[in-house]
């Protein structure tokens, strides 16, 4: 274990250079942790604020042995990366979470959820894709999803019947019951390596239908006790066979019928999560570098009701950022703003993001969605 | 006014780089704002954080020259800067809040306190030391301050008798009646160029008798709610006389009778003010952004009590920081760690600080006396 380790010398590597990665690296500086990043763009949003930056792909072998031998613990914000060769790095000794072999089994989603099958973790009915006629096999509806490398809506498509096939997603595969869903929930549950372990607040996350991206978060869910109890309870027992060691985001489904199954684990800070930088004791954000540092982990007391909003690109515009609205959505009480950097815009890209709090999760959403509407972010560029 | 600007462009200059600089930038590159900062050391807290940084004294007239013509609006971190070429610079049209005018009749205490007395805001009885027997104009004891260039108990010397007169300070200084303290209270007041004032709660703040260095801030104070309401009027009303816009830390004398006095403002973040950055919707450190920028002014709600402890370097060492008790100080509930990133630890020196909440203030003044005993600075050059 890390314990004893100085503080004031530790050195976290981040594997990918996204917003996690900027909002991971901006509570790692506020601790006075030297951090350098993995990520091939120069002008990545994390390294904006990393002191290092390794200038490589996630798959590079030199990238990823340079990240993990110049850092005293490294982690990831990306689950798509080379987890051969970080494999090879942690059997050398050095520090990485979650393991390797975790990542492995996560980044790729059809083995990722019958890995939890196996422990007795509900998922939705699922069946492997080898050839087009397996996408019949349960019926229609059905959800199809690529096995990797999916994400924001991307890589999943809805077949409603035997005339969607031409619409099917090509390459590794496999199919899901079109589950009936009342909400979509998710938990923030992280883990340490001495097996300590604290969960956040189950969130409510809405999404934009035109692209099936997580559009807003609210925290509580509006759910009943004991639903959010097993939700929180499903969300532990997953990151607790898994043994994984991190912050992960389980995503449940509230089925119409009350069930609950896990849809899929982010094994990074989630965007659920970002709710916890202003409403929580300890942000997703800081409450990796703990886990991954073997340091206690932080209290996950929510302070006030929150609701996030993501600012997303508005459509019909490219090019350089151009945002409206701020000063008024400022003048909201209660919201804090968060941009993160990127060079350029596109419809629907993730710009940054919005936190409301308010006295009750209706006050929150009231102003959230004032908000929301005064805020865009539209580009130099017509499309 | 800047309302209206592309907020995805906005470039804050900060003149000085020390450990508020740090905070503000932090702040700011959440908010996406490019950074630049003055500072003649390369290597200086707020350095490690912004995207640019001019290196040179905050006295050179070429150093905040390039730092404002390079910035839409720049402020200050610290009052001991250059005022008169900030002021020409001003005048040809730079946007610089607090005035470069302000800043110069703050940074002297004694001009500050006249100024105050002029608008009819009580201040402790004062007096112009032109010759030594000046000293003695207001009987002993008595509190001799520089009127130039003190900070962090430097430059304020307690004059007991006649006989500490070889004690007394060189310089440019005056005397002040040595009040009868009952507690040393700060509020943190913010004002934008339209007007709006926002306060924050009343924090009490406890100090190291070695070496009159603020080491605690508890919030809310511990005094009666008409105190607290009194305290609040009069620091809004000394920013309010003084046209200030930014953010201000107004330290109050409660005495033992129950009057409330100025002991100084400070025309920046304030240690006083940490705590904002877990406790309150927004942190002195956005607040002043906002302030300076002319965007509304946030909320100051507080979530819960709070108790900030400054991490002091340890007496006897020196050198590279060597952090001791993190671990164990971060398995207390609601505990939040800031480290500064100086390169060097010296006996008293603001390392980093710690702000814990709780329930109740007692919760919270518990844990952080708790985490205090934990976690030392000390060095690996013992003195």
């Amino acid at each position: 274990v890390n314990r004893g380790f100085n503080f004031a010398k530790l050195r976290l590597g981040i594997i990918g250079g996204g917003q996690l990665g900027r909002l991971i690296a901006l509570e790692a500086k506020r601790m006075g942790l030297f951090v350098t990043i993995l990520d091939p763009d120069q002008n990545a949003p994390a390294a904006q604020i990393a002191d290092r930056q390794i200038v490589a792909d996630l798959y590079s072998n030199a990238g990823l042995d340079a990240l993990v031998s110049q850092s005293d613990v490294t982690t990831f914000e990306i689950e798509h990366v080379d987890t051969t060769t970080l494999q090879n790095l942690a059997e050398r000794g050095h520090t990485i979470h979650p393991s390797p072999q975790l990542m492995q089994q996560i980044q790729n989603k059809y083995v990722q959820k019958r890995l939890l099958q196996q422990h007795g973790i509900a998922v939705p009915e699922l069946h492997d894709v080898v050839d087009v006629e397996d996408i019949a096999l349960l019926g229609f509806p059905v959800v199809q999803k690529a096995k990797l490398g999916g994400y924001d809506g991307r890589g999943v498509v809805v077949l409603k019947s035997r005339a969607d096939l031409d619409k099917r997603l090509d390459g590794e595969s496999f199919i899901e019951q079109a589950v009936a869903i009342d909400k979509e929930l998710a938990v923030m549950v992280a883990r340490n390596a001495q097996g300590e372990i604290r969960c956040y607040p189950v969130a409510e996350m809405l999404f934009d239908e035109r692209v099936n991206i997580c559009d807003s978060v609210i925290v509580p869910a509006r759910i009943p006790d004991a639903i959010a109890a097993n939700a929180t309870a499903i969300a532990r027992r997953a990151i607790e066979v898994l043994q994984g060691v991190g912050i992960f985001g389980v995503e449940l489904f509230l089925t119409t019928d009350g069930t609950i199954l896990i849809n899929e684990i982010a094994p990074r800070p989630h965007n659920s999560g970002h709710y916890t930088l202003e409403a929580c004791a300890t942000s997703q954000f800081e409450q990796i570098i703990r886990a991954v540092a073997d340091l206690p982990l932080g209290s996950t007391r929510l302070y006030a009701p929150a609701v996030m909003v993501n600012l997303l690109g508005e459509q019909g515009y490219s090019g350089k950022p151009v945002l409206e609205g701020v000063d008024a959505a400022l003048a909201i009480d209660e919201v804090t703003l968060h941009l993160y950097g990127k060079a350029v815009t596109r419809p629907f890209r993730k710009m940054g993001h919005i936190t409301v709090l308010g006295e009750t999760v209706a006050e929150a959403l009231a102003r959230a969605m004032q908000a929301k509407e005064l805020i865009k972010v539209k580009g130099d560029q017509p499309l």
